[in-house]
């Protein structure tokens, strides 16, 4: 009787604080947490210990309620993915201007945002969040997930499969990829700036053959049969990785293997290390072998016919390149493997000070993960305030409905994550201590243009003199001056004596 | 304290009376509103500010609510938005002889379904709000969008792009419309009935050099990363339209254009008199003096190299003619443009007075958008029965799930849009005092038959005399008497004469 | 006055307990539902009649209450799902030895998962449910839709169109299909085995010539217009089925038609036999006299040109067969009409006492239909594990997210269907009593890989010896004994003699 008058005090409180809640707060500070727990001490007819239970069961509650809140609304309201923030630190960033700046966007991800999916003593898998978890604004990139392996010298990767495709990009160290195709094996000596198509359902597995450099491959998953999710599935295994085979009974095992139970259930409780181990040297040298180069050794011959193995994206020739930075990209129309799942690869490589020119994709939207190096980025969107136009209740004050452009901003560092959707135009600029490495992979790629809106053959200098005029209410000649001064294209120096003095290097800079 | 006993109260309140509350009254007579009110005035303890406080919080949250409801069950409901109508006027519709007619259906759209994208004194760019907004039943039309664009004569549209694929239909004015392609400036002087596609995040601008007509251009968009969804981004621009470089802080604009901050607040503050101006007669001329022509002055020839650029509608052969109506048609295999798109493009002109044939598209659904004229539409749908049947709460009758055709009306006028989906037999029916215009785009195209439901070679005649008896249980002979009579194809004459005796003339004609 | 109490009143009880009502169980033991009506009888001021009412309206409204969350979390929980079923049953079944046993699936489906939508005295036409109704995690096939047509000797089916494309299988009986295409009929005598794709909006009519045998066609159904959902749309017809050209008025019926509106009447009334209805000898020899032969009987001729006509799965050659089993495959590489929807259809007979080898597809989704036989089948699933970790109440206790091999078993008879997503290994094994006949629509087709998981080429043996070493944990030919004992391939001896000792025999076997 009490547990249920439990449940129905708990219930009631819930329902009515709901909506009065703020939701950007984090959830220890959750006020309909706090009504809650209020409501177990001061119930009475509760003995110390059911009152304990009470309010541990309304904070469980509320931890549970706000997570599927977030999972159910796809992010409907960013402002909730904002609770692990501090909020006065969100607030320093804002311009004293009056100047819309979303420093914590649906558009940037960072450690606490990734799923640990494997973890033992020689490596760890670390996968994005779904993107519409965070917010119903990725929902065009729902599909895809990105992720990332960390292994150290010499670790052995156990053989799996995916219900997903999978694109690698080897950050750094020296993997051995086995495939296990329909008909044959294929064995891939990688190096970095490699990149392999790994289709769904094929088994593989890995060895770092570097003895001394951690093995970091950057990856782009694509499910096949449930929108942004996947699971891996373990064929050889024991009991951590778990085997597929321990889902078959003993008997239907028996039967398909025509051995007896015992014997089955030694092989397949055997292993408990986990589905990342330490090989031996010679173990190493035996798996990496029979090996066919990867596509850092045999780039440029043989492409053609090897159409689903390896290629390197550096040793292609960089499509922009100064003093100030280089870009390398791989497009669907060159390679088999990247036009089935309509993703073009980039790699910029922005020199310390400088920065990338502000540009946007006509149709392609792209998810950059960070190698290296330190910076921020600055994207235009006006979809968010489209977006926050729609909310609404009581206790919010009148909204319009006409969209604003609403500064998105990021500081960047290795491991972050950050998409720029289509037509969204972004630049990203590099701190003056090191180098901003980023790969990105292009998705949506098929007919995309990149549009460049500062620097040589900007978007307005293509323009008619009449229609510079009549859009921006001035003579040609100034839009001019503006707008053709930047020699330089698509990399430029940055804005660094600017943000020495003023908010930008306080903000960003490390 | 007494601010969280106003919330608990609304609240309370608001949970209790929701599902009594009956749906499709309008929102000022709402049930869930008045009761809520009520407590505010009754509330002891709250003064008279307090109590108006709380009365308009009352307003504003249910007003929200139903939006948000509105939205979120995309429509399951469309009684729900039936709510802005007036319940009398459709029951007087309803015929008397226990037919199931649906006149606000969920596939007929007014004026009030429109939201205003864009208004200056010189134009204004109306957009439909998203299909599933409405109801699910549009599902599968959800990612396409229809608008129109309306300006002055010697009106400029400013420079553009959208993250969205444009269909533009020229029904009336002569735009001279501008592309900022990838490695080129391309111009087209456009005529009535022109058709032109522009790829999402191709900046765009255009001029009506008609010095005497408005300019009517109807649109289908079909957003390239967010279902349903898309954004303008002006580029050149400044506070109104709010061009995109705003979003990037003056930092690094400065070092992105190598010019002093002072210099580009006066640039990008300077438009302030929003994105459709005035356009001088100079101008007009500056800006459609090196267009190509349009699809209606180099038809039929180039059509095969120019492959993106625009085609004219009218100057195909009209594949349906006859003294009442005529009907052109673009097909996706005909056109390039069309077919990434997958939509066919038709125009029917339908004489004063007569009718479209009963059709119905195998597979595709046509979104159609009334040009001109007046007159009505009859549609069979077993899909709203079948979506009613799944409605249920205590204050209900028992349901059930047998599919009933549900006979969907609508009056046509200018400005008013219908959708047709796949499979769904429907006619429109000219009033007797003008001309019906109907542009449509036609989505899902490819592999569609029209299969004709009455006249020449329609799908009853085609069957076997067996066939005939069994299915309709009399005799062939009595079968063809009724489907061989009508010897016209496609377009035939009205039910003029019926309908001033009937119900129909006092309901539809203007 | 007391009516707006007894809302008040249920509803405040429904909003109080619904979340300690727990889910597997059945509506009638719903504990919301119990406390619903306890409230009723005890409520102060009803009446007798006030009280009944009161009660039944709690019942209707749980009971949709029940219904609409099914729907609309699309199966998010699948224990609902269970609520038909006996908990103690499901609990037997479990292993003794913690394994982790899900035998009501949300992959399985028997005879209450599917709707009548089609029954007369000859005949009956059922449509399983959509997929997403009982599991989200069927999400990736929610626009598939599978259902049998079932219809006595000489049965009719009336002329309808679906807004569906439509595959056939011809199960037993002998079907004279016609089809009104574009511009010409097609008529087609098959016999088992044939299959033929029905194109979106394509009116279609049946006899079964056979004057002994019942006719079974086995349908996949891929809606063009709305994901998952369909509507038959009847033609020519009357009241039952109903035509659907009484969607439009009799005016425009009449304008339409150039006939008389009581003429029109009595044709459009006359028929109320149903859809399905018998035919006599004559009309049935008529009906199939000038029939093209089906898949059967002109296989392998003319199989080019035809490419839209059907084919016969059993005059192919079996790809795989030894005296345990038999398999048949149909790939869309081979058959256009399959290559559109992506399908490939495989028909596999296992010899009773024997088994399907474990095994996996790439990157296809099975949706299989047991046509005769018993047995049962074992798969393996790391998704239901995933799922039911993000489930989260203060009501129950921790869980933690790694992923866990889940064994999916079911009862497999004639009916039953069920689904194998990508990836998922599993194994379908025979009675000891007759031979399983199972045929599965494979979608999703294209580039897929069967992956045999047991018997000759299994994925590890194919693997290098140090990766066994490594992955197992043990010496390679402790892995090499167990991998490479069994002979056979893709059909096994099953597990009859364990079988017959354990569990598994009593639980499955008829």
């Amino acid at each position: 009787m009490a547990a249920f008058k439990l449940s129905l005090l708990i219930l009631l409180l819930l329902f009515v604080v709901v909506p009065s809640s703020s939701v950007d707060v984090s959830v220890q500070k959750d006020p309909e947490l706090k009504q809650c727990r209020h409501q177990c001490t001061h119930q009475t007819g509760f003995d110390e210990a059911q009152k304990s239970q009470c309010e541990q069961k309304c904070k469980e509650y509320i931890r549970d309620k706000r997570e599927q809140e977030r999972r159910e609304r796809g992010g409907r309201d960013e402002k909730e993915d904002e609770s692990h923030y501090n909020r006065k630190e969100r607030e320093e960033t804002r311009s004293g201007e009056g100047e819309r700046v979303t420093e914590r966007s649906p558009y940037v991800f960072e450690e606490e945002h990734f799923e640990t999916s494997i973890k033992t003593e020689e490596g760890r898998v670390h996968i994005l969040r779904k993107f519409t978890e965070k917010s119903k604004l990725l929902k065009g990139i729902e599909n895809y997930r990105v992720g990332f392996l960390e292994a150290n010298p010499s670790a052995f990767i156990a053989p799996v499969h995916l219900d997903a495709d999978c694109v690698f990009f080897v950050a750094t160290g020296k993997p051995t990829v086995t495939l296990l195709r329909e008909d044959k094996r294929e064995t891939f000596n990688l190096v970095q700036g490699d990149i392999l198509t790994i289709p769904a359902g094929t088994p593989v597995y890995i060895v770092n053959r570097d003895e001394n450099e951690k093995l970091f491959i950057v990856k782009l998953i694509n499910p096949v049969s449930l929108p942004g999710r996947f699971e891996p599935f373990y064929g050889a295994g024991g009991e951590t990785p778990e085997t597929f085979y321990r889902g078959f009974s003993w008997e239907v095992l028996s039967a398909a293997f025509k051995r007896e139970r015992d014997e089955l259930e030694r092989l397949f409780r055997q292993q408990k290390r986990g589905s990342i181990v330490k090989a031996s040297r010679q173990q190493v040298q035996e798996l990496s072998r029979h090996a066919e180069g990867g596509g850092g050794t045999v780039w440029p011959f043989g492409q053609e016919t090897r159409s689903s193995g390896p290629f390197n994206l550096f040793r292609k020739h960089a499509t922009q390149s100064n003093r100030f930075g280089r870009l390398y990209e791989a497009n669907p129309s060159d390679h088999k493997q990247l036009q089935d799942l309509d993703v073009m690869i980039t790699f910029a490589n922005i020199t310390q000070g400088a920065m990338a020119a502000p540009f946007y994709n006509s149709r392609a939207t792209k998810i950059a993960f960070v190698l290296d190096g330190e910076g921020y980025l600055e994207m235009a969107c006006p979809h968010i305030s489209s977006e926050q136009g729609r909310r609404g209740s009581p206790w919010q004050g009148e909204k319009e409905n006409r969209p604003e452009i609403q500064r998105v901003t990021g500081r960047l560092r290795r491991g972050v994550v950050f998409v720029v959707p289509a037509g969204h135009p972004v630049t990203t600029i590099a701190s003056g201590n090191n180098n901003l490495q980023i790969v990105c992979f292009v998705v949506n790629a098929e007919g995309n243009v990149r549009y460049p809106l500062a620097g040589k053959r900007n978007i307005v200098t293509e323009m008619e003199n009449v229609a510079k005029e009549l859009a921006f209410s001035v003579p040609a000649r100034e839009v001019d001056r503006v707008f053709k001064s930047q020699n330089e294209e698509f990399f430029f120096p940055g804005p660094r004596s600017t943000q020495q003095e003023e908010g930008g290097q306080r903000a960003y800079a490390s």
